[in-house]
């Protein structure tokens, strides 16, 4: 099954979806047209991230493959929902999507084995892991700045029961920016498997209900600027769009950080 | 006023100190000895953690002074309180702590400005930003694993309201390890204040009520093995013990992560 959670008439609803129409929990449908906003299907407490995680996307990086999981945090604070506008910041040049397989944690666990973990999964939603290229000048620096501002966190419109996803491991990723095919990919090319980075991610950290892990994403990152539109599509989760306006305050892409080379 | 969460009769509760003693919200006092657990004060949304933010820490270190702000993201799930066990994990041998004042957002912002900044804060606290210094072998890697397993995130005792602290700017830090004193410092030198803290972390993140900065530690990291107990003070705040307890589930230290030398 499907769920989403939207505003309707004013009010936050769980909804899921039924013959392409949303069935609101108090037992009325509308049809997807009327949500007056979507919001992230999904109130984590934590999401971890993963860098470098498709060996075609590092090597479009000009990294290489790494020798274990690249993790960072990605703040909730960042979350929007389907259709919400992502801001282009100032300073940025080379403003990026990234689609992801978003992976929802449904049970507690820590130190779970690879060949349990899929048991510790409740389902999937698509995640586009906005970044400003610019803002990753020191590879000592974690990307709170890369990836973490207001609104580079779009995630939706839908969490999918894990029971409707055939397999996790054979998704195709599909990206359109303004209705043009810019990135492919599917997830048999993971580097590390769902089933291992929950095993390495929960050898030191709890993960709890609702917790989202962003697998990575694969080749075919490419710039976006104000005005774009950027649609996210994974099999059997759906599609997930979100226009880019200009939340530039000083009208020129300069003033940003300088870049540094401390290591 | 210092206000505590505890747990007492099995139950979580409020309480403010009162003549070194615990006021419970019911109206009932009891003694410091008598609260059956401590818990981290505040729940926070998040929690933003600064690198190198004194200079003479950057030095022992052997690294430069940044050009701005080097910020990570404390998990949540790191939290614990008072007097709990901080666990000594698999593959460590530089434990360290870090003593760190804490400040807690008591009103939401972004694009706060530096001389607006102090408003924003509801108060302070003491962190202590656990580190295994082992995990930090790759200098791309965000510090996840280096500081965020489960019970590297220390916090309390109190949380102690912005104005009974007569300068969050001069403020004494002092770590015993087993009573002996090892690191001492002072918020005077602090490479970026808490006012400019705000500035640049709110130009990009909302920062919600009850989000913390760790606001970066001195000079004094020295390593931590189990049995060790590990008091931090700050003036005006407290006093924040915790005793490292053996969580290494192979009986050596060895087996932990391969060092890398990607970047």
């Amino acid at each position: 099954m499907k769920h989403a959670r939207i505003i309707f008439e004013g009010r936050e609803r769980t909804a899921t979806v039924k013959d392409d129409q949303l069935l609101l929990s108090c037992g009325r449908t509308i049809s997807l047209d009327e949500a007056e906003a979507w919001l992230p299907p999904l109130k984590p407490k934590k999401m971890i991230g993963l860098a470098l995680n498709y060996a075609d996307h590092a090597e479009e990086l000009g990294l290489d493959k790494p020798a274990e999981p690249v993790l960072f945090i990605k703040p909730n604070s960042s979350l929007v929902g389907h259709k919400a506008p992502v801001y282009y910041p100032d300073g940025a040049t080379y403003m990026h999507y990234e689609n992801e397989l978003a992976v929802v944690i449904g049970r507690e666990g820590r130190n779970i084995k690879a060949k349990d973990a899929m048991e510790f999964v409740s389902g999937y939603t698509i995640a586009n892991d906005v970044t400003v290229r610019d803002f990753v000048n020191n590879m000592y620096r974690p990307p709170v700045r890369a990836k973490g501002h207001d609104t580079f966190g779009p995630l939706g419109p839908y969490f999918v029961d894990a029971a409707d996803i055939p397999d996790p491991n054979n998704l195709e990723l599909r990206t359109y920016v303004n209705g043009e095919l810019r990135q492919q990919g599917n997830t048999k090319n993971l580097i590390y498997t769902i089933s291992e980075l929950i095993e390495f991610i929960s050898s030191f950290m709890t993960l709890e209900v609702n917790d989202i892990i962003w697998t990575g994403t694969p080749k075919g990152i490419s710039h976006i600027h104000p005005g774009d539109t950027v649609r996210l599509e994974i099999d059997y989760i759906g599609s997930l769009e979100n226009k880019i306006l200009d939340g530039r305050t000083t009208g020129t892409a300069a003033g940003g950080m300088k870049h540094e080379q401390q290591l």
